[in-house]
């Protein structure tokens, strides 16, 4: 596996690799990789001749009072997943690489970032979609994969390369959980063992929700009142907002139909953690 | 040359020519080509080796009040320029190929769209780099050809270029006028024989500046007095703007030097004509 840090070594690559005629699928990440994003990387390398995943911190998505200074980091670690599930190529750019003078553009995606998320974190996705188009274009892949953990920017992303006509396909790839239900995150690392276990509330408040919609529960409401009680029974757990929203639109439903998503985040002492089921 | 009105037309050839190995030149316009476009079909023949000339009127770059609806159309003399002057594929989009469903992503640049024409016509650059970066998209050229004449549309697109890593690199032409001065403009049809004759005061301006400042004037405020006296002459004509700014930060300047522009925009009757010059 190659490790690069340069824009235009990534881009020499790449210009051979599509001389050779190979197809690129491209996994962009933040590092500290985990089995999740191991398995946009499997999956990129099952559909694609060559891999390439950005490991790069990118700082426009984080808010001031955001954890950009902490956010884990471990490069060696970054290389063995990678290299482990498939990767052929490791970008990871210098913030200087990615921004070498006062940055004036900004994609922006509007509706579908107003809720969940978007009006939690305010610039966040305007700060996703400006670095993917930036990657998109040092990239050029065919395909990109990003993981259904992070759905309204799964969303974000597939408007946006219909807007722009991005010459990319958009891949949406499950969530991976721990055996007992935790969707994996780089930000689990910040949990200690109480709040690890406190943790679970948002898993099982998914699958009691899960449970009351087959037995027949069709209001949000009493949807969103239901994973509210399974959250505030933990005393570690604080919720920022649970909603039930139209897949395409993002928008509020009152009543649950198909192609919905319920979607949470939850502070767990001072880490904020989300997880979303999707109901086809 | 051919002519093609979808964008999978337009990407399977490009697709082709890559496979070739040629070097594509892409001149995105308005249509109703002159001269002008005809500058930049020229120089983008000569240092490629395919030309793709779009002549899309683009909705999103007009405000409510403005001429979209009356912009010159004419497929015939569009296809006959664009062939005269070397261009291998003519891309005619419609406006529902370009906008199919209701598009919630927008480009933006900010600082360099502040004053000049993006304070008088809000909105338009947005709509401006948006399409651009649509047909990038679709088009992936090597090169791009945009015309000084929009001096701030190009030093808009080139940090946005910049801003973005978009894989293409931006040439600007220089202006191509009339024998009698005027700056080639697709909205010099909508003058009458008075009014034509009135436009003059533009170019005409910018050569009495140009005079001053070679005898030694530095002082913007001085010039811009200069050209707004050459203008105000003439009873058909009617200031939208005259600044003296930055090239480079499209800020007004208080002292002339080097890398300075001297733009303008003038009403002649109901049609805003611009024009400008640059000083190395």
């Amino acid at each position: 596996m190659k490790v690069v840090y340069t824009i235009s070594e990534v881009r020499e690559l790449v210009k051979q690799y599509k001389r050779d005629g190979l197809k690129v699928g491209f996994v962009p990440t933040m590092g500290y990789l985990h089995e999740g994003h191991g398995s946009l990387i499997k999956r990129a390398k099952d559909e694609n001749d060559i891999v390439i995943v950005s490991t790069f911190v990118n700082p426009i998505q984080f808010g001031p009072n955001e954890d950009l200074d902490k956010y884990p980091r471990d490069q060696k670690r970054d290389e063995e997943v990678c290299e482990t599930y498939g990767g052929d190529v490791m970008f990871l750019p210098s913030v200087e690489e990615m921004y070498p003078e006062e940055r004036k553009t900004t994609v922006t995606v509007e509706g579908l970032t107003a809720g969940l998320c978007g009006a939690k974190r305010p610039g966040h996705f305007n700060g996703v979609t400006t670095v993917v188009t930036k990657l998109f274009n040092i990239v050029l892949p065919d395909r990109a994969y990003f993981g259904q953990k992070d759905a309204q920017q799964l969303m974000v992303i597939k408007k946006m390369v219909r807007d722009l006509n991005s010459p990319v396909e958009v891949i949406g790839c499950p969530i991976v959980r721990e055996e007992d239900g935790l969707a994996k995150s780089s930000r689990n690392k910040y949990l200690g063992e109480e709040e690890r276990k406190a943790a679970l509330v948002l898993s099982r408040g998914l699958k009691e929700a899960k449970k009351a919609i087959d037995n027949g529960e069709k209001v949000s409401k009493n949807v969103i009142s239901i994973i509210s009680d399974v959250i505030n029974k933990e005393p570690l757990a604080k919720i920022d907002y649970v909603s039930i929203v139209d897949i395409n639109t993002m928008e509020d439903v009152e009543e649950i139909g198909s192609g919905v998503l319920i979607a949470m985040a939850v502070y767990i002492g001072k880490t904020r953690l989300i997880d979303n089921i999707i109901l086809e």
